[in-house]
């Protein structure tokens, strides 16, 4: 036994042993505090995602004061990584850590935070592995650290704590937990030291806003964004797209946009960038024409470049030491890789009117992407370059249109912590739609967009399902790459699929304000039922012991219940999406009385309902005095400066309110003042009758509206 | 767009840039080499195993030079990490990466080596993470680290190497793949340096050998660890247990260890060591009795210190920071804990007769053992304790027994690099058959012992299948600690069940032969047809589209085949196990005439049979010119000094010939020349008859033979 070899070094350790160290909290936003461990790597996602917060934003929220607590929180450096411990109360629920596709509650969980594909777990490998927690108590943490971080997000128990679990014996105690309680969330930073941030509430939701604005605000699409987009199949040709387009017009379906996929390009997978000239001969004149037709242009691409590209001798000593799909990897680190990356993207797609881009294969599969052995000429780590490549697409091609006044609006595949405010929806290829929804309702809690995307389906019931949810989120999308699906491909549910993409075309005004709202208040637009005042989780969870039987399950593990098929949509919707093969389904209403959004009739009051909608039907609830603006269903959304009629919905008996936000839906002149609210309210006159009313659009501010009837949908 | 922060970083991390620096190699075995990079940690898994190497093994080893492309390896410290470099050729194929369960081809595998339970996935994480790997080309490399290694065994390219694969476009190009070829291992070591293993051949079966050897040879069981083992249902007591060894004897079943599960001791998870005095309240005189009646106790334990054991305030400073269960965890680095946990196992069960032990929960659910985050006394991380903990328990109780001069024979659920001799079978809670015999076959290439052992069953079927399996395995173990199944408990089945348990017992002349050869030779008793001599596997191995359908195969990933249900059992024996619900099965048979094992007839050569043995046999074949050495059946192990009566069976045409070991048993006397070697031959006669000799045993050696009979049984 030669243990002296060791010894050496284990004495040299023990010199550096952690002291417990307590935080000093300083104050950067209102409620927002930032505390320094160790010393912090100087490359942080915040840096990357090159984030302003939205001052304004926090002026809104209630002015709030550090919490007492936070000395509890500690930090050190131990075997050359920083560990952080936050202390945890009782029956506190903690939501976040980024992209999650199968679970809103998080405490308990073990998570590598690590940009990756969505594998069919949650287990921290996300498309956006965002390292930021909101708890049911009021606060959130954000770790700014471009690393893979291991969290304990309330597991492990330190012998020394004064909240430390007993020991039990499991040979006669049948209260023996395999599980004991955990005081702490525990994070190991593998690196000297991190930054991490104290977002104040004091309700869940405002923490979220808090989060939301530090990092810039949520993103406010242009208005055309919120319209129907379809993807087509990956070899069509200009004439094909141009079909594809006329038969959405003349078939009578909305569309603002086509997706063109690899097809576009002269070579893909690795990619030129480039029109290939046989499918696409005159891209120029092809987008021109579509754009009269109504109908803007995206390109999909990947950032890996072909030898076969323009830029590749160039961008080669940009680019990492290691090849995806044998394309140089452009080290966006670097000025120069992303100068070149930008002029490319620019002059051959922006300048000639793309109007956005899809930005794949950026998350990475570890077997298509590079090693974490890879080495960048910036210096920065493999591990580094994967947590912020999804940052560093999004905000090069958010530059390229930004320097234009232009508003862009696009699909990538990965995210991270800043980049809030980037005009990109998150989406992938695993397609659950349980787990689409799930995501969709984790995305409000990570400051990302994500979309369930309809691509094809085995039955015409499938296909309307995932149509009606796909409405209500932040894309309304049809991804035919691979299928070359068209929205009428199921006769049997053609006129249904029709009437929810007007749907989401009528209630643009809404969706267009709820970003705004996303924007400059943070209020995530689509978001978790655990973000809703009045309700109430508990009604939902229910701990149950899975199986008695120890062969199966040798430690008796409890199963947590949680309410992850419903959420949020805007202020006043409560949607329940249904899955193939459901005819009923329960729905969990917040305290308060809600209304179906189709009938206006009432529909419970904190309690359980079950539901029948029938096939043509997603059961959508509103709050009472939920009001909701709708204007005319039409094939395109509103162009900059056009008017629009609208229908303003009122709902329920309580009298309400609503600010409709307004500006040209194009531009950024918005953030030089061009837009305005609009109050509309609804009040109970002395006839007992309700009666709205719309404030007047200030003068010289961008004014849409048209006319305006009413709706009273409870009466 | 502030990046000025961190460009001094990139500056910095510039200089530091790696120098892709080749390795220098220093013989330190026939055919082994070291290679140092950067600084290696002094905590090691070779430090910390303790072992040192099997000198004499190698000079039976062929001689070689040190391959010419080891320049080619190379290695550099980057990010404060270190990467290594082993060039790959075409075709060649990899084995090992420690206990893998589903896979037993390698090549193009990402795995991060993290001891841990096998949780249905092979993806590093698993009971034995041994860092190392055999190639086909006759060359094994071990990478001699306590941290979570990744390793990228043949994936990723780097864009300047001379065999970098070609970009394809994939819009066109029917040849593209989604994993472009690759020409390297890389793993990235998480440590400033490291050490750096090289072994030759020529064959991968002289590689494993020399790394068994390396390792200090493989372990050598008492005699009675070969034999049958039951353990109880948790709770049962001293009366209960000594029952179920008379229902044994009287019924005709084997026996010669009897595991006690948690209710042996006064608490469990955590653990106090002590015994419980309801169930148990006469220990020794109750060992005593058992021992009387040929049968040893072993005794479950976890680690983790309860705060009723009477070490528990002692071991309190030289423990973890977090607990286990609420149980402290020894700080194994530490010589005091060490100590502590010694002296009472010695004290309270090894001083009375206990035989073993099963050590369990030290490979470590995430959610139940220590996190990253803990830290350790001796300044060891909770990482490195992690990924030794298991060799450490190993070791600690291997060391008592050895001090007594008596052999031990037990399980452990966790265990890595180094812990090759220790007398300790891995196990887990996962059950399904096939992957239990995959990994079975992998153990072999780690130099670790696997059991299929078997627990419950749904039907007499599964019950007998599994017993057929478990009987040619390291450890024939019904493991009743939840079901409190017997043998027998299959009525339908029960005299099948016993037949193989007296097979078993008829075997174990071969058998402890077969672990003397692990141990003086290095040649793992179970391994994978790979490692023999005409076995081809191209004859297995088919690759094929897994699916056209681009919605469910996004890239059109390629699907490999791979022999894992099959496997060698010691020199002669190649076992193909039945599963359940199977009737029929194919059996890949390597170049030479295969017989049956149980008629003697003429099975195939160098080709795929499809066989229906019946539910009664689980098919074996022998090599042409096999010669497998059996006893009388008999319900106990021979004890030292006893005598037994050989039956050595001849298997096909061939002349053939055995080495038959011999030693007590029981002590450590061999290691001082008390063994011997006995030459069996078979020759063809004159006639045409073949005839059997044994060499006499040497004078002064241990001889456990009685008498010889011969059977040549494909006359």
């Amino acid at each position: 036994m030669n243990i002296k070899k060791w010894i050496g070094t284990v004495l040299c350790m023990v010199c550096m042993l952690p002291l417990r160290a307590q935080i000093v909290w300083q104050p950067v936003e209102p409620g927002v505090w930032k505390g320094v461990v160790g010393t912090p790597e100087a490359y942080s996602l915040l840096e990357v995602a090159g984030c302003t917060p939205q001052k304004e934003g926090f002026k809104r929220l209630p002015e709030v004061g550090l919490p007492e607590w936070a000395g509890k929180i500690v930090g050190n450096v131990q075997d050359g990584k920083t560990s952080l411990r936050i202390p945890l109360q009782k029956k506190e629920q903690l939501y976040g850590f980024g992209l999650n596709f199968q679970t809103v509650h998080q405490r308990g969980k073990i998570l590598n935070l690590h940009t990756d594909h969505y594998g069919g777990k949650d287990n921290g490998r996300t498309h956006a592995p965002v390292p930021f927690y909101v708890s049911s108590r009021g606060y959130g943490i954000f770790i700014n650290s471009a690393r893979y971080l291991t969290v304990y997000a309330g597991t492990g128990a330190r012998k020394d704590s004064p909240e430390a679990p007993v020991a039990k014996d499991r040979n006669t105690d049948k209260t023996w937990v395999a599980r004991p309680y955990s005081d702490a969330v525990s994070v190991l930073v593998p690196a000297g030291g991190v930054e991490i941030y104290l977002f104040a509430g004091p309700a869940p939701m405002d923490v979220v806003r808090r989060y939301n604005l530090f990092c810039g605000g949520g993103n406010l699409p242009p208005r055309w964004g919120l319209g129907f987009t379809q993807r087509t199949q990956k070899l069509y040709t200009a004439g094909q797209v141009m079909e594809e387009a006329e038969a959405f017009e003349r078939k009578g379906f909305p569309l603002d946009y086509i997706g063109l996929e690899p097809g576009w390009q002269s070579k893909a997978y690795p990619c030129t960038f480039e029109w290939d000239k046989e499918r696409y001969p005159a891209p120029a004149d092809f987008i021109a024409k579509m754009q009269e037709r109504g109908v803007r242009i995206n390109l999909w691409t990947n950032p890996y470049v072909s030898p076969e590209s323009g830029i590749y001798n160039e961008m080669y000593p940009f680019s990492g030491s290691h090849t995806v799909w044998c394309g140089i990897v452009p080290d966006f680190a670097t000025v120069q890789a992303r100068r070149l990356w930008k002029d490319k993207l620019e002059k051959e797609h922006i300048n000639i009117g793309v109007s956005g881009f899809k930005i794949d294969e950026v998350d990475g599969y570890d077997h298509y992407i590079w090693p974490d052995v890879a080495t960048f000429p910036s210096g920065i780590s493999a591990e580094q370059m994967r947590q912020t490549y999804g940052l560093w697409v999004q905000r090069t091609t958010a530059e390229l249109y930004k320097q234009r006044n232009q508003r862009t609006f696009g699909l990538v595949r990965a995210s991270n912590a800043g980049g809030n405010s980037f005009p990109y929806v998150l989406y992938n290829d695993y397609y659950s739609h349980q787990d689409f929804i799930t995501a969709l309702i984790n995305s409000g809690f990570s400051g990302v967009l994500w979309t369930p995307e309809v691509r094809g389906s085995k039955s015409g019931e499938e296909w309307l399902r995932r149509f009606q949810s796909v409405v209500f989120s932040p894309m309304a999308m049809i991804n035919a790459w691979a299928s070359g699906t068209k929205p009428w491909s199921f006769p049997e549910v053609a006129e249904q699929v029709k009437e929810y993409a007007m749907l989401r075309m009528q209630m643009m005004p809404y969706w267009y304000t709820e970003f705004a709202r996303y924007h400059y208040d943070g209020i995530p637009p689509f978001r978790a039922m655990n973000l809703e005042p009045g309700f109430n989780p508990e009604q939902a969870v229910s701990v149950e012991m899975a199986d008695r039987n120890l062969e199966d399950n040798p430690y008796l593990e409890a199963v947590t219940k949680e309410i992850k098929d419903q959420y949020m949509a805007g202020e006043y919707l409560l949607v329940a999406p249904m899955f193939t093969g459901q005819a009923t389904r329960k729905v969990v209403l917040p305290k308060g009385d809600w209304y179906d959004f189709y009938t206006g009739k009432y529909a419970g009051n904190g309690e359980t309902i079950i539901v029948t909608p029938g096939l043509d039907r997603i059961p959508v609830y509103v709050k009472d005095g939920g009001i909701i603006p709708m204007m005319e269903a039409r094939l395109h959304a509103p162009a900059a400066g056009e008017k629009v009629n609208l229908e303003i919905r009122h709902y329920g008996k309580a009298e309400g309110s609503y600010r409709l936000y307004d500006d040209d839906g194009e531009t950024f002149d918005y953030e030089k003042g061009a837009f305005c609210w609009r109050e509309i309210k609804v009040v109970r006159q002395k006839d007992g009758k309700l009666k709205g009313t719309v404030s007047k659009a200030e003068k010289g501010k961008p004014n849409s509206v048209a006319s305006v009837t009413w709706k009273f949908m409870s009466m």
